[in-house]
């Protein structure tokens, strides 16, 4: 089932590019969200290098909200979270980005939430991050720490859609079933015995060199039919062994 | 301490957009790392909108090197992950950005590593994704599901970043060192020819077998030793066929 991300509000503050309102559109869609604000927006709104940025999000732009105020935007909203680059000198509680997926996702089981945007070069103003109750960082590089506004959006939805726990599909599902035991020892033996007559293995000593082909195939758990091809291969070899005979 | 992310290459196949390519650059200067390819880039390169996007990670771009096929430019690489959108026919392991992040933490330590991000629109190639020892896949809205390949960067770099962050430590070291993309590469060739000559392989469809084996040993990291193993195997069965004729 899919989340239902309603209730969450991603809000971009006195955005001056309109390519950018495109990017975070794309960048919550991706991640399941829908519903964007902008407060004062620079740019014009809507434009053709939003749309175009925002690839199939079209349907996002065409429901943002417009609000002159921060204030106005939020109302509604319950917990409010600034996202800043970096801390000011007003401490100011500070999560990152899993922390505030988690909260995100934890309030809006039941009231509407906010993550605020700012300006692309100047951030949030003081009197805007006071209306949030946290901030939100995003962990960076400390030489080179200004994301671009939709690459931010990006981080902070899907840390949003991982902790909804949405998409836990199985990992590296094997295509036939696994080997048994019985199936792999099978194959060992036989590859030692086809090793040794095609003189691979010096039969006084095949331990070493069996031992090592162990320790790579259990690494990595074999499949039936991975088991049934690494026992053809050695069966072809024993076969011409004996046309040389 | 900064970390140090320098053998880890994220690697952009066939881009269409110059201005994907400074995203990219961005993304990658913002989490710390610096190393980016082009792997027969259809945008012109150098480009303005590249500089224009890549904003301060100007020297991520002067320092991009281009390669004509994929296989040169992981040559040196003993672990390559490849971004996909979707589960493939051909069930190749995938994992998520955060499973990605740490095993490629943990191999860069010692070894080179590449993270392959596929064209815009239509991703990698089978072939291409053949070359990968793994998927990783964002997880994303099901009806919505193709990011910008600058914010799936972001997503990725940002996962390498907090993996870095973590104290990892690695699991089952490998006591000789980890083959490279070359040698593995070597090594397929060497069981594709050792194989029809035994007859094992059918030299009008040496396809679906081949992947398999591929399959196989790339869910697993080769040891340098171990592909020498396997070589040495595929050279004993040559010999005895030589002899039989």
């Amino acid at each position: 089932m899919e989340a239902d991300f309603s209730n969450i509000h991603i809000i971009m503050v006195g955005t001056t590019h309109p390519g950018n309102i495109g990017g975070v559109a794309r960048a919550m869609k991706n991640m399941g969200l829908s519903r964007l604000s902008l407060v004062a927006p620079e740019a014009p709104f809507p434009h053709a290098k939003a749309r175009a940025r925002a690839s199939g999000a079209v349907n996002v732009l065409e429901n943002t909200q417009i609000f002159s105020t921060l204030e106005e935007a939020i109302a509604d909203c319950s917990l409010v979270i600034g996202s800043s680059a970096r801390m000011r000198t007003l401490p100011w509680p500070v999560v990152d980005p899993r922390e505030c997926a988690s909260r995100v996702v934890n309030v809006a089981q039941e009231s509407e939430v906010a993550i605020v945007l700012g300006r692309e070069n100047s951030g949030l103003t003081n009197e805007e991050l006071e209306l949030c109750q946290l901030l939100v960082t995003i962990p960076t590089n400390p030489d080179f720490s200004s994301l671009n506004i939709a690459a931010a959006a990006q981080v902070l939805c899907y840390e949003i859609r991982l902790a909804a726990a949405l998409d836990i599909t199985p990992v590296d599902k094997p295509d036939s079933p696994l080997a048994t035991s019985a199936e792999t020892e099978g194959m060992y033996q036989h590859f030692e015995q086809a090793l040794t007559e095609i003189e691979f293995l010096k039969p006084d000593n095949p331990g070493q060199l069996m031992r090592r082909l162990r320790r790579l195939f259990t690494r990595t758990g074999l499949e039936r039919l991975e088991v049934n091809i690494l026992r053809g291969i050695m069966s072809a070899a024993q076969k011409v062994k004996s046309r040389s005979e």
